[in-house]
């Protein structure tokens, strides 16, 4: 059976009770729906243990030593994979780097066969990035009660970890959610990343939080509860504490009314210096990446000092090592 | 010189001896052929050492620390790789995956220089998966003295570490081998899978071999010495203590007399729980993976309390744990 | 932008002082040019402690314990990935490899904010391989102080860590360069591995360095300073001490005048027993690898006493361990 006939329906969809153990702890992160601000913010305080300066040495630890995590890719990514893979290493566990594509799928196995492999080799993380929602839910009931099983980027749903990432980062520069606007910008429609961040934005208080892109790639709002979604950047950047521009798929920018070319896409959606004279003095500016530099995002902004782009990347690893002992039980070490 | 044209001939077979050194210990893993009933049961012990009850932490060791462990799968594989990648990292081996497809093959480099080059790298152990015969034993023929070569599934020849993790999955089940009629099911021709168990069962005295397939896919009797080759399902599971189905590629079906398709095939040889109601009562079901569900294997007789599957798959690391350790004198760890 | 159009122009080159830190220490390596002959000599002492005899266990350490090494290859390769791979690992280091073609350069990111990513995540090293020239230079322009490049192979210009390994293995055989006459054969033109071996015997004090290719694969003078570029194989090889024999690319052999195939070619400029009778009695036949055996290198002559190719191949691990403790100032360990 393929993942794509199993996944038609709805049911599959992570419920936000799923990823807790009986005695509550969390046992899978599927999703940052259901994780309550008391959690996440003791998520947050875990990670920040996991940072260091630039330049100086990684944060390393033995706590996940005998653990074997893998990393399973349905989806090519370099930077994810690599902020997984660097995250259990440094925290001392064994990794396994599946190439998913190249293997077990040219067989015709199913994709819980493989886990089922995975785990009678005591797997006892799996990191699932899939094209296809529900995939890592359904992983997560399927796999034994010791096993975790962490999204790693599921279709347009869910990419819990980039959620808590950008929260890590926003709360290093900023503090108290309660008094920020935040603005995302672009590709809404389709991106995980921005219902990651709506929710753990939300789940934190933040103080309003606006959703800017063409008509054509607005969200839902019942997908956006408490969002203000926008269709004018200059009303959208107006006084934000935090901008973070989305990743455009190319492609998109054709079927855009009004919006013919890369051109105009950047004239009336890209993010510049330019276009946030009206925001706050200290605004920062975020993209998840990979960035499709003057097309989103204005190249000289991205490298600029409001940018906090490259301490995304950096947070992204501590957040997964947090993520990573807080679902082994190791989160006291 | 192209490896096709290099093995066209059966001079390459390995010969059963070649596997040992001058002082008779193993120091290759070509084939089961020549292992005798005393050093398996030796093997099949030592694994045992490396298993632990799931949910329990994998069995770790430092016996290989030091030592370098290439994987070069000329095939696609995920689950034999990643066994044995775990098997050699559990025991602190540093492992060097290299997927060759994609490199040197395609600058059209010999196989016997990757293999020097890597040898001169200090590479102590060489994991091969190829789809050509002879491969394994040619390589071995060549290396330096110190260096073993484990053959990880060769051509439809020789699969020796699959034949011994079958061996400690049945062994641990039922005990005496010498008690017990063996089935193995489906696409007997073209198995390695089949070979190998057959090599190991017959070693250690099985009661009863039967070999059963639609007559297109029936073995030759000299490459199965003492097993009853049989096309009948029924009567190949009658009293069966072990059955174990045989992966099928789909393409073959279509040229089966009298099987026009995969519901064919499944009502003539799928092992189902029907199918074995014959069968001892305590009849343990096996499957090398990765399955086809609904075609060699009734898919809820796979996951009932009657399938050792996944069971295997632990068995696999452990025997590749304790291969590895023979090779490399380590097996007095 | 696409890396192509970055490199159009020649300011991207390494100027030789790039690679030095303030205090004189050497940071990155990215050509040979401009190491005098001290600082060489010493990297080639301290690759000498990382060699062990064949058949014992490799030398390790645990210097790099806690530095990250990154593995960027846009070009494929076996061998040059592999043995960066071991040294990393030898010394300790977590080592990423990543295979570039396959997931960034698909979503079109920039060269430079994959390794700002990289970096982000603390990487302490890339080692780039590109079929580009100047890719190395461009991202050590780039990072942060105390991040280090090494370049793996860029282009048809350089390969300092294969230019260090053949002098660290003419050194052990022959002692004193000053004394020698070394002629590279083959494809000149085009050989990073040529530039490289040139640059380190030059600043050695080879005795005479002689390069021999058919006429349209010679050099420019100008790119190899003192070498006599020659286009018959046997007066190339009169008194040789050192024969390196380079690859061709066969898709050049067709263009070559008066070499209309693989036989002339092989005939004219392929390396053989036969050629070396006028070469000094200890001659000994060098060649990168891979080897197209019987086009550039006579294969039986490369099998004997007189090879020394795998001897490089040991002396390229060792060097590029000496080489990441010098750059991460861990070269008194």
């Amino acid at each position: 059976m393929q993942v794509t006939e199993l996944f038609n329906d709805t049911r599959v969809t992570a419920d936000s009770d799923q990823q807790f153990a009986t005695d509550g702890r969390l046992r899978h992160l599927l999703t940052l729906q259901g994780i309550d601000r008391k959690r996440m913010t003791a998520l947050l305080d875990s990670a920040e243990r996991w940072l260091s300066p630039m330049g100086s040495p990684a944060v390393r630890s033995d706590a996940l030593q005998g653990f074997t995590v893998a990393n399973l890719f349905f989806e090519p990514s370099t930077r994810t994979r690599a902020s997984f893979d660097l995250a259990a290493r440094r925290l001392g566990a064994d990794v396994l780097n599946l190439d998913v594509n190249t293997s077990s799928r040219k067989k015709g196995e199913s994709i819980l066969d493989t886990i089922y492999t995975l785990q009678a080799m005591q797997v006892d993380v799996f990191v699932i990035r899939d094209a296809s929602a529900g995939v890592p839910a359904y992983i997560a009931r399927h796999v034994d009660d010791h096993v975790s099983v962490l999204n790693a980027g599921e279709s347009e749903v869910s990419h819990p970890t980039q959620g808590l990432l950008d929260l890590l980062t926003i709360r290093r520069h900023k503090g108290d959610f309660s008094k920020l606007n935040v603005a995302i910008v672009g590709d809404i429609a389709h991106s995980r990343v921005a219902r990651s961040a709506a929710q753990g934005l939300t789940t934190m208080g933040v103080g309003e939080l606006r959703l800017v892109s063409p008509p054509a790639l607005a969200p839902s709002q019942e997908d956006f509860p408490g969002a203000r979604i926008m269709s004018s950047l200059d009303d959208g950047l107006r006084e934000a504490d935090v901008v973070m521009a989305l990743r455009i798929q190319r492609e998109r920018i054709g079927n855009l009314d009004g919006i013919p070319g890369i051109d105009e896409y950047f004239a009336n959606y890209g993010v510049s210096s330019e276009r946030l004279r009206q925001s706050a003095p200290d605004v920062i500016v975020m993209h998840p990446g990979p960035m499709n530099r003057g097309i989103e995002i204005e190249s000289a902004l991205a490298d600029s000092a409001r940018s906090v782009i490259t301490e995304q990347v950096a947070s992204g690893v501590a957040v997964r090592m947090a993520i990573l002992c807080a679902v082994t039980g190791k989160d006291d070490h």
